[in-house]
């Protein structure tokens, strides 16, 4: 059995607004540096999965990502699986 | 004046427990992903820089995750960025 570390990000969808995200922009004005623009905030998570093979720890990670980590409504994924 | 974009992970350092991410690592195994272990969550963030050079740019950015983006007594940061 090998094990494999997947870097997951999820983002707020881009036609979706990110109050989160806005508030900090805003911030970044009153800190000084007004030469940062369009913040958006999502979610980094690292995860280990134990599988055969990269395909195998693959469908494991997209499975987690559909069911549990992301909200398909409002968020978009994306990940990249390497073994260690 | 260029612009570039930073993708920005801040995650919570290894010493410190993550009870966020010891949740959902528990709801995997009820998703019957017991094969996945040890998740941490941390924030993703992109941002994008006015600046006249990449230096310039990585300063500007260093001063943001320092001031604003992470937590240094709890998360760590790391970030890329590139010309857009």
């Amino acid at each position: 059995m090998k094990k494999f570390l997947a870097d997951i990000d999820v983002m707020p969808l881009k036609e979706i607004l990110d109050p989160q995200g806005k508030a900090v922009t805003g911030s970044m004005k009153n800190l000084g540096l007004p030469e940062i623009n369009n913040v958006r905030i999502g979610r980094h998570i690292t995860l280990e999965v134990d599988a055969e093979t990269q395909e195998i720890a693959t469908e494991k990670v997209e499975t987690a990502c559909k069911k549990l980590l992301a909200n398909m409504i409002m968020e978009n994924y994306s990940y990249h699986i390497r073994e260690i």
